[in-house]
């Protein structure tokens, strides 16, 4: 926890030196005179105004739609640390945007908003949205989020939630990794998620989504295993309807025993080394609650666990969504998608998962500095669209 | 007209050199190693979060909030081109978050938003106001505007509409220094107002905010002399109630007969020069119709007027906005004010006028590009904002 403190320390730092700004609106033309004033503001700005009133497809040519995305939350479910409001959630917003324009190239705008309610969250969305080329919908409480994403894939833009695909991609590339590695196939094997919120419920739906399903999938809440019973969340509802999932009345460890697959989105301490050893041979251990996981990697090793992904950078098979989220939104901007769909994440999972020549034990993801993911998701992303829709054209 | 032109070519040729990104989030702190990304995201970013959590006022040590300004339009009034949508106004949008940055340093987000109903443009601005230190709007179609304004003071941040008290900050600082030039004094003046939309309410609003009142303040919209009729618009009874306004039914030409000043924010050539000539001696003109004047300079001069001042930069004495935008939030963010009060325009009225040490005919207004404007115009709004707000304190 010593290190954690560290990074408090050195963000408050920065974040003071620089004046609060960490990220800042740069004109890339300079106004020298007059003249320069009246070309890139009036009268010459009316000239884009007019070409896009007539074909307003023309925004992508004229202006920074073509490139900008919103980075939106409402601060209801931000990091570990819950409902904090939007102004508190603000600095994950800016260190969003930092992350998309370094890794992405992509200009995010970071936007807090005051109100939690979905249906106003989805207005604001479709209000705001005929100013960017694409909206991430940030750390917004499940599920309310659920819906929200769902309700929004009309906008015309792409409508993505990080805390739901982007981290489901990156978990999917890490166990795709993780099979080969182990020699194993999906089809064969118990998978356990423990978490049946928005990160739980995009895991499963990811993991389900290809051409092989899961032996069984088994998903967990607070309460324990997830079956039908009157009255449980649609979602989970859903996810009882996936290629291979079932549900019982059941604990964790209930869930555990015999399962080949453990994948955490849940809370620090959840799993003993019991509960590991309780697992198949050569078990498959994905516990990433931040900062501290479902059980420590060091624990889980004790317990005779070789394989092991959390989302700490200090141990090995950091999995983490900024392998993800840029990419996508390059992708798609790129190929000016005007959805994220299935198949683009899928082909993100595996352009992820490829970025591991050979994949070991210690290494099933690919480093978060490695400027080759960003080459090939982007371009794997945009790829599968095109496909997608030309495909779709012929229809 | 051919200069116009020009500045339209240049327009497109530079935002097609730049692919429409005229302007772009900028990170300030590059990441260079895991070590930066834990910094700068997660762990490290959860502190400021905390803090901002427990103190909401911390958002503006930590955050972009302290120099972020949303610029936002819904597109129905952009330029002289009407309603024309949201992507269309999106220029214009950009333009003016390049000189906000350029000449306030003010960090500037362009936003255009899909709605056009005032209920629904509150909300959304209430919505967005926690991410923001400021709410610039921008070319929102009147009568709508007005009320919107109003509405919105009460948000806990300046909410300032540019079309409206921007513009009337520029004429009333032109104006004041148009009369030290003739050496006369605004109580012995009758003032003709030609346009009783958002501009020609705020300038009326402006002329009539200081100690001294016009003699006669007659406002004309396209029908002819506003006067009191059951059925007219709420904000044109408002003016009827200003100091010195009066109303009777008669046409503009019959407004300008023995007038000493006309400000002109309506259409081309509505002024003849027989109405100029109609006018008491040495008349003030400011026809600022864009891109063509009520009456041209040239003709204004054939009809004996010898102090004009268009929205021109090709005549002199350009009463442009971007000499009051910039600095008023600059200012305003400075003080870290919650409103931008009528003391803070009068203010900045009185230093942009100051910022002519010495006004002839042909220049009582100082070039958008002198550096003296920015300081002068910030520190007074800062000042203003103080200066009540301590009065507003010790009562």
């Amino acid at each position: 926890m010593k290190k954690q403190k560290n990074y408090s320390d050195l963000c408050i730092e920065t974040r003071l030196k620089l004046g609060g700004r960490m990220i800042e609106m740069t004109p890339r033309a300079y106004i020298r005179n007059k003249d320069d004033l009246s070309t890139y503001y009036t009268p010459g700005i009316a000239e884009p105004c007019r070409r896009i009133n007539k074909n307003v497809e023309d925004a992508y040519k004229y202006t920074t739609k073509n490139n900008t995305v919103a980075v939106i939350s409402d601060g209801t479910a931000v990091l570990g640390l819950g409902d904090i409001g939007p102004e508190a959630g603000l600095p994950v917003m800016e260190g969003k945007a930092i992350l998309f324009k370094r890794f992405g190239g992509v200009d995010a705008v970071p936007i807090v908003i005051g109100t939690k309610d979905p249906d106003e969250i989805e207005k604001f969305v479709r209000w705001i949205a005929p100013t960017f080329g694409g909206i991430n919908l940030e750390d917004i409480s499940s599920p309310r989020c659920i819906g929200i994403l769902k309700h929004l894939q009309d906008v015309g833009i792409p409508v993505f939630h990080d805390d739901q695909d982007g981290t489901a991609i990156v978990v999917a590339a890490a166990f795709k990794n993780a099979l080969k590695v182990t020699g194993r196939k999906l089809k064969d094997l118990t998978v356990v998620i423990n978490g049946a919120g928005a990160a739980g419920y995009a895991i499963a739906k990811r993991i389900t989504s290809g051409k092989e399903a899961p032996k069984k999938l088994i998903i967990c809440d607070s309460k324990g295993i997830v079956y039908d019973k009157p009255g449980i969340d649609e979602h989970k509802r859903e996810i009882l309807g996936m290629p291979g999932a079932i549900g019982f009345p059941g604990t964790l460890a209930d869930a555990m025993k015999g399962a080949d697959v453990f994948i955490g989105v849940s809370k620090a301490g959840l799993v003993s080394k019991d509960m590991v050893r309780s697992m198949n041979p050569d078990p498959i251990l994905f516990p990433m609650a931040n900062p501290i996981p479902e059980i420590m990697p060091d624990e889980a090793r004790e317990a005779g666990c070789t394989l092991i992904g959390t989302g700490r950078s200090d141990f090995p098979n950091q999995i983490n969504n900024v392998l993800a989220f840029p990419y996508i939104f390059r992708g798609a901007l790129d190929a000016r998608a005007t959805q994220i769909t299935s198949a683009m994440m899928n082909a993100a999972v595996d352009a992820i998962a490829s970025c591991v020549a050979h994949p070991t034990r210690e290494k099933i993801v690919p480093s978060s500095l490695s400027p080759e993911v960003g080459k090939r998701v982007s371009k794997a992303v945009a790829d599968a669209w095109l496909k997608e829709n030309r495909k779709n054209k012929k229809k």
